[in-house]
């Protein structure tokens, strides 16, 4: 069965509503800037490759049907569209960089006629998206060759084919090393609060064949001390130049563990994940989410009163010295951090 | 506010429906051996020192209205619910603690008239409770010493008034130490799969009024990371000869983390959850639950397709060498384990 979490269709962008799954799979499309910015916050697209591949899309849509008297005051609009796309989501450098590289078309053509740089700015979030689907294979490939035939594997949250375009990052690892012929099994984290390694990940790794067991967060722990996790695989936010990941929350707990049972632990992400401006995890916006994500499990039966505090962050931060090897398209990295991300995603 | 989550009243058990908790503090009484099985099984009561207390009074409800020929007709019977009500649930050691109190009862004064025997079983089920409520204040006020003014704690399931008689374990200490004027805050991790911290914890601390903010258990590490936790202190279910703890599952893991992070861990618990007849807890029995725990969150919408393979234990086992302190009634038991749990512990 082939899944696209998102393309470009009949002038508009067709996702998967990821709120619907796994009960349903239903494709929704966006014709409007303002439907993609809610499509986004709530988590109806996320992960962050594919969320670089809506902001591309997006301000697209933002600019299509905008009639500017001249080129600055295109420029103007575009720069409004993509302030407000960037302002759904703060965490994932993809989305960031998606707008940064459709801007940068933009500023390059700016003496083109204007139907001409819109059509570039559509080309540009084409190719995001073409090439987020050769990274991810790539990532794949290199990621593949640390997975031995008979690995338990343990992943976190959703990297996988719901976080990108059609392929993932850590499960884009497995679905390679299956392609191999490898047998593997997979736990998969539920990913309170929002249940996205529940929801998405056993739903999709469950439809492309894949042997995966669903487990609360807490149980990660005593599956690692029962010797029954042999490698940790997760996705990325954003990377920085340390090696610090920022991705959902849980994956930091989940490096200690892994540290501590002496379990290899692997970030997979491609190169638009890795954020250089930035010296170290600190430095990563952290989204604080909506507190009934916790008190009312996906927004239905209360499981606390209303007014209990309630802290939810949506994402935290990975320690380089926690992480035994970063996967990425240009190849794989791994200590000294600062100096090999320098030499493979460069600057 | 005065709490009580189990009484014998009226010829019958009282306690809250934990169950209904936070929505609603609701009284229900027992009567009968089957629903006290079944309020137990379901969770209605739960919480190690509450089942002891709760298979007391059960045995006495087992054998109150039985018209035996003779005494081994009796014994038999007393037997049989012992049985019975052992078979609820595995793990917590109170249980079967109180079950061979009042078997002892029986046995002792076997040549007794048999309403007379009926009588001491429900005077010892008594017992049971009283002794309960001053173990858990006894071990507020050892462990209390552990706690300094202005304290930031974490927790994890429900140690507190509702796992216990009126007071807690882990949240006795909390409850002392508020009593002698310490200033603290709690934060409750939610305890998936069925939400003891979320439920229960933040309901009742609330309700004394301390400061409380419910976390996702994922979370625990970045507030541990972020120097936000300066302890942790939770209950046991069964804790065995050399120290090893059984408790709720995710005990495990912050055990970890708290070393990771180097902060003090504690258990709390009365001499009663002590199993001496195990050397590690490796022997302990783990209880394995429904599926549907975790697939439907707390049985209803489902967030991952029911067909999926889901691992559910409810307990873990953190081994002595993560544990900085055993709280009893009885004192402080540090390393070495073996050794001063058989001096404090005694047998």
């Amino acid at each position: 069965m082939d899944i696209r979490t998102i393309e470009w269709k009949n002038n508009k962008i067709k996702i998967i509503d990821q709120t619907r799954l796994p009960v349903k799979l239903e494709y929704i499309y966006i014709d409007n800037l303002k439907a993609l910015w809610q499509a986004i916050k709530r988590m109806k697209i996320r992960g962050a490759p594919a969320l670089g591949a809506a902001a591309g899309l997006g301000a697209y849509l933002g600019i299509r049907d905008y009639k500017a008297k001249d080129s600055s005051q295109f420029a103007r609009r575009l720069d409004a569209v993509t302030k407000y796309i960037a302002s759904s989501r703060p965490t994932a450098r993809n989305l960031f960089w998606a707008l940064e590289r459709v801007g940068r078309v933009a500023v390059i053509n700016k003496d083109k006629p204007l139907f001409y740089i819109k059509r570039l700015i559509l080309a540009e979030a084409g190719k995001i998206l073409e090439e987020d689907r050769a990274a991810c294979r790539k990532i794949g490939y290199y990621g593949a060759k640390f997975i031995q035939n008979n690995d338990t594997i343990l992943t976190v949250c959703n990297a996988g084919i719901l976080a990108t375009i059609d392929y993932g990052t850590a499960l884009g690892v497995i679905y390679r090393a299956r392609e191999e012929g490898k047998a593997l099994k997979v736990f998969a984290c539920e990913t309170r609060p929002i249940l996205q390694g529940a929801r998405l990940t056993t739903w999709e790794l469950d439809k492309k064949g894949i042997d995966v067991t669903l487990i609360c967060d807490s149980m990660a722990a005593i599956l690692m001390k029962q010797a029954k996790v042999k490698k940790v695989i997760v996705g990325a936010d954003r990377i920085t130049a340390n090696g610090d990941v920022a991705n959902k929350i849980g994956t930091y707990s989940l490096s200690v563990l892994a540290k501590h049972h002496q379990i290899p632990f692997y970030v997979a992400a491609p190169s638009s994940t890795f954020d250089l401006s930035l010296r170290h995890g600190g430095q990563i916006p952290i989204e604080e989410r909506d507190s009934r994500e916790v008190t009312e499990l996906f927004f239905k039966k209360p499981i606390a009163r209303r007014l209990i505090k309630v802290f939810n962050p949506a994402f935290d931060v990975t320690p380089h010295s926690l992480i035994t090897a970063i996967i990425t398209e240009k190849g794989i990295i791994k200590a000294p951090y600062q100096k090999n991300i320098r030499r493979i995603i460069g600057r």
